[in-house]
């Protein structure tokens, strides 16, 4: 990861004289909160080499935290909440960790849940508004999924910024992808255009782990879990049957972090197949010849395939797109499984192919306990940020520490697998698979 | 359950006139250990009406447990082990239990595992025999599976037979569903017709928790155990999203025990379609006019549906057979999906459908804490009977009791979810849905 | 289990006349409700001889279930729930199930949820009374523990009937143990004297399993599920270290049924103490002879230990009751602790002990998909019962069937784990240990 | 953490000569694997300032990861793992995954398990040595413990270092906390004194998670997962009865990391008491009157106590010292549930107290997946270290990095949780306590 280049400082509404509510809640005699200066940044890139002889100060991000002043007051600020895309283990403790922290720590007792994502924002879908609180958000992270529901598809920029301004949002939080992070930004533009004070501070959502500058997103470790379920059962429909073969597909568009990861986690792979390393299945050195080595060998495998995974292998003339602008990409996981069978079927060697698909059950789920605890901070330092005044903001974790990366940094990029790095040199190891297939 | 008649006594190779090595374990001033006598027997039809008079006393069978007296000379005994069809939770338990009783309790050191189920019989196939003893079964229950692999499909019983005198096995331990009953059955009369001293043991298996005279079969708590997290992904999928649509396939090819114990394990669901009921899909009586009558008015749907749910709406002439022998169900999983979503794009309503088939996630499971003890007493009981010389008898639980079940009493028949009794009346309660769409 | 004799008729509060909201339910040409007739049974005792010509009539249960006809008026009725004792899995699965039986199905809106036991009906507590709903209910069952809380001990008869006059309730359902069902046969003593149409239906709960005529206890599964964890903790620490021993405290006041299945489901123990089973501790026969023995020959051992297990080896001066009247157990898991490190330190052997007591782990969990769809049963018969005007009746399951056991039938005496039985004889082939350790 | 000064370079054996095979398993046309070069870096402290004009060169770790060149001929190296100290979930990860890497990436073939920690080194205690290769390490990492044993205690240093001279070892991998460390620190020194060439390398093990230059340690995540559970379970024993308090203790010696992580999992504590932060009992200001004010305005309280919390309330006098050297702690947990018992009875309130203590289940656990991964990493990465011939190093994970830390570094010293950093700061939110409690 080089040149980063974000000196651009993070924008703010206006500046921040209030004192922060958090200051008055400590007591004669207590430690005094910790507040984070607006100048303490976290260093981007930690690899040096021992020759350098210096660091540009540039590349660094600002700490994310309470501030010790804000510039919103309390108890005139009406903040939102939505969450958008797929669903994503943690979305529950994100919403109740915002919620808890404007209520109880900073006093702000408005706070809107909009219901299914942006189409909450446009009067057409006629979604009510949540109001949200303690009592609300009580026992919600128990729960997968999201209380405040969700959507595919952007919606007009112009009706979501009207919909803020008719419910005087002081600030906004936006949970989601990609596609939201995208909408996030054009809604902060069309905010600047109207001159409105309104904060939008993004929390950046990706089963997929791949989002540009974000390190770990909320729900990956919680996917891992419980894809290895999924990989066990494979293993042991593979090694049950004779010339038995598990097709495990996991989630995955653009990157395979979570088929890589889970292949780790669960060490019972002989292939993973990824985005980011193209695959040729036919010829002498395809995919397809070495799993029948494998299987007149081993006399089973165990198959990973990432949902983004082989996208050349099917013709360019069928692309389509959903509702989120996002390609709607062919089932990579279907194609193999016919593509497996006919190459079996026509060399004459019965096999017994097993496919799972377990997308919605790891989906859907509630968080673990450690993304639970991650997700309770990243909601933490996004009402910190809002407070503070500060909007075009995503909340990240980056090299052990919760940063405000812009918007403008992050989107339209995407962080993907490297092919000589640590995890799939370890996949290679792991898996013997070759590096890869070409005809 | 009507008309039990099982006055047959089930078949034993000769008279037991060999004390029990477990007579002999017991200490001077230690309990004796109790054994069975052959003639206690357990009630079949427990439901009297208080103004009859009197019990056949016909309808009772064997119970299960040690003889004091054995048929076969422990040191001299070679058993064998053979699971066979899908896999199931439990099989490694049932393995490992039998080993241990045969090896630890009675003394019985040559124990061979039949590789890939009936295949394992067949000289063509080269698939080795594995030596089973306590040090091959440590720990095996803690992984899904099962270490003896398995196959579908029958296999020609002479050679089978064949294969069990090439080998001098006396006990035969025979762990399947219908299909391998079935071939149990064939095999013993194959062996009956040679003069064979060949006892073949049946442990039914059928994660459909199908087979007739036995009231429950192992795995199946397991099952309903992780069924419950595809409902829950279903239900927070449908809740998540405007006109949320979650579809769950579970296990049943001819019965709903899996799919309605399941909704009421996790009562998320509002429709659940299983194969005693018949359904039909248009007209306005239908299910698809009840799926759209509820997105309408309560925004979001789950439907649970049984594999073996609907095969009357499938196109007669396409009925195919697989190895096993069982008929090759349509996907009714795939095909309700495609019939939802033509029905809401017809009617021009936007629905948001997600579809989960947990069922290889499933199966693939170690077995549960309660399936795992449940499995010891299968695997314990079935050794006593087969030491005791016993044969053609399934091991069962009934009324609360492990029983003999002659095999002739149980194959052939199925036992099926009763639409007028407690489960499925508490499924129409639970979930609202009527009793069943006409067109 | 001999010479039952429970002729004696569940006692109704008057005719049952009115017709049952559930046959109205039933709509033309849909299969109806299959309602139990008051004359359905079910056999107590099911092992027969072969040689015995006729089974008593007498012993048998009233089935549970649905009657055509009911006692109460829905429209003007009003229900309570109480929970008492310790927690188990479970409780709020039985809560609901009776909350959603009465509301939707019996259309009875006015629910009442007695706090914290029996101490929820006497004036000076000052507890509030919940109204329960479906609201109210929602979810609760992903949760351990009670919504309604409990309390140990009894309170005035008197003042609880009062209450329930007060509060002009019809039928009270009472979830708890033994000491609760003593308390509900002096409820009904006192409802009777006064001449009251008040129904009291118990639902008996017990951890322990040992409820006598009560096959199974919700919650029991449960437990034996995860204390299956705290055996596997013993297993690994003891196996880690020299001469390590691990030592684990599972529940069983007067029964070993929870140590003795958990100790089948994770076969590690070499060692299972039981109330059933008396145990000397010193001499050339006794157990920690026997576990030096072990210990000298496979370095490590692991024990499990029933809570009530070798009471004997107590002081008989210091018997104490707790609130609810039940003895005071000593507790002999720091009891055996400390003898163990005695026996080892006088004999100059170095041991590495660790003990392991999970039980508020285990008591306060939710309950597992089995138990959920048990305790929906016990939840839905108790409602059946008690609007059909029968009472001073258990909800039971009994030889698969659910039934109505008199509480004159069951109170007062308990089950106990046979120690010729299957259960316990399976243990001593499991751990292999001495049946048990005299002096 | 400030002022960092480790200039000192990691020791190495000797210069690295021979190409690594990782090298020759690369195939032509395949991406090479990507070796880390000795210059590579990995910045300690990432926290700058905006105003900051420069960073110290000196304050980086080597990164750890693959050499091009290696120092030992993998064909006649010999290898030995030892794992020492408390239990921790993942030690069976470690030990497979440096065993997979040897094995049969550098075709190390010779490896030996040092068995029951340092004792498996001194011939009096009479330990086998296990040889480990890929069939020994099969499908350990699903069972909790380690393979190898541990003990507790530190053992001659010249009689370590004679066992390794005697079975010719290149490489040492030694798993294990504060005392291990120290003890690897001086067998590296003894080894260097008598001039021999064995590298050895620590992996720092500690479930409390405060090893000092060490971000993450392995089991620290599968312990705060479990933990929730005892937290839930406290949570539902206090809420269900009336003054219910539940009290938990969890691991942390020296630090609060473990029992603030696990509370802000499953935020249900009322109070959290940690080593770092001084607590006093008594008095209007103290804890025990905190507590008796949120019985009195609540009704119930969690509390949850680190092992080495409240160590002043302790009579100096008692300090005594464990084989390993570790001051043996007071158990707070037992003088805690005495104290609470003795100020609420001296009140005359009636309260319903609960202990629970998940120690030894949490620390015999299995990892979960994302410690398997994370185990996985450190231990390939322990090998390539190795392989290289450095020594005296540590593998840690810091800044989102793998790196080599110098024994002399971390060693001696401990990490600690800021009582004014995040994690703290959001404890006290969550629970609302004082930050605390002084006379």
């Amino acid at each position: 990861m080089k040149n980063f280049d974000f000196c651009t400082d993070i924008p703010t509404l206006g500046e921040a004289k209030i004192i922060s509510p958090l200051k008055k809640h400590t007591k004669p005699g207590e430690p005094e909160k910790r507040f984070i200066s607006d100048d303490a940044r976290v260093i981007v890139d930690v690899q040096i080499n021992r020759l350098q002889s210096d660091l540009k100060k540039n590349s660094s991000f600002d700490q994310a935290g309470p501030r010790e002043k804000i510039y919103f007051d309390p108890s005139k600020l009406k903040c939102a909440i939505v969450t958008c895309g797929g669903l994503c283990p943690g979305l529950n403790d994100i919403i109740r960790s915002i919620v808890l922290e404007l209520y109880h720590i900073y006093n702000v007792k408005t706070i809107y849940g909009i219901k299914h994502g942006l189409q909450g924002f446009i009067p057409d879908f006629q979604h009510d508004v949540m109001n949200l609180n303690p009592d609300s958000v009580s026992g919600i992270q128990n729960t997968g999924g999201s209380i405040l529901g969700s959507s595919r598809g952007t919606q007009d920029i112009g009706m979501i910024v009207d919909c803020l301004e008719r419910m005087t949002i002081g600030i906004l939080f936006m949970v989601g992808g990609d596609g939201t992070l995208m909408a996030s930004k054009r809604i902060v533009e069309e905010i600047e255009k109207r001159n409105l004070k309104i904060s939008v501070i993004g929390i950046p959502k990706t089963i997929d782990n791949d989002i540009y500058l974000v390190s770990r997103s909320f729900g990956f470790d919680t996917a891992v879990d419980v894809a290895t379920l999924a990989i066990k059962g494979a293993h042991n429909e593979a090694i049950a049957y004779p010339n038995g073969i598990g097709l495990v597909k996991l989630m995955g568009r653009h990157s395979g972090f979570l088929a890589a990861t889970a292949a780790l986690a669960q060490q019972d792979a002989n292939f993973v197949l990824i985005p980011e390393v193209d695959i040729s299945l036919d010829g002498k050195n395809g995919f397809l010849q070495a799993l029948e080595n494998r299987i007149l060998h081993r006399k089973h495998a165990v198959v990973i395939v990432a949902e983004g995974a082989g996208q050349k292998l099917f013709d360019k003339q069928q692309k389509k797109f959903d509702p989120s602008g996002n390609i709607v990409l062919q089932d990579i996981g279907l194609f193999l499984k016919e593509k497996i069978s006919q190459w079996f079927k026509a060399k004459n060697i019965p096999i017994s192919l097993k496919y799972i698909d377990p997308s919605y059950i790891i989906r859907s789920l509630p968080a673990n306990a450690n993304d639970s605890v991650f997700c309770g901070f990243l909601g933490r330092d996004a009402v910190h940020a809002g407070m503070a005044g500060k909007t075009k903001l995503l909340i990240s974790f980056w090299n052990n520490h919760y940063v405000h990366v812009p918007m403008d940094a992050a989107s339209g990029k995407r962080k993907n697998l490297d092919p000589q790095g640590k995890l799939w040199q370890s996949i290679l190891e792991a898996t013997g698979q070759d590096t890869f297939f070409t005809d």
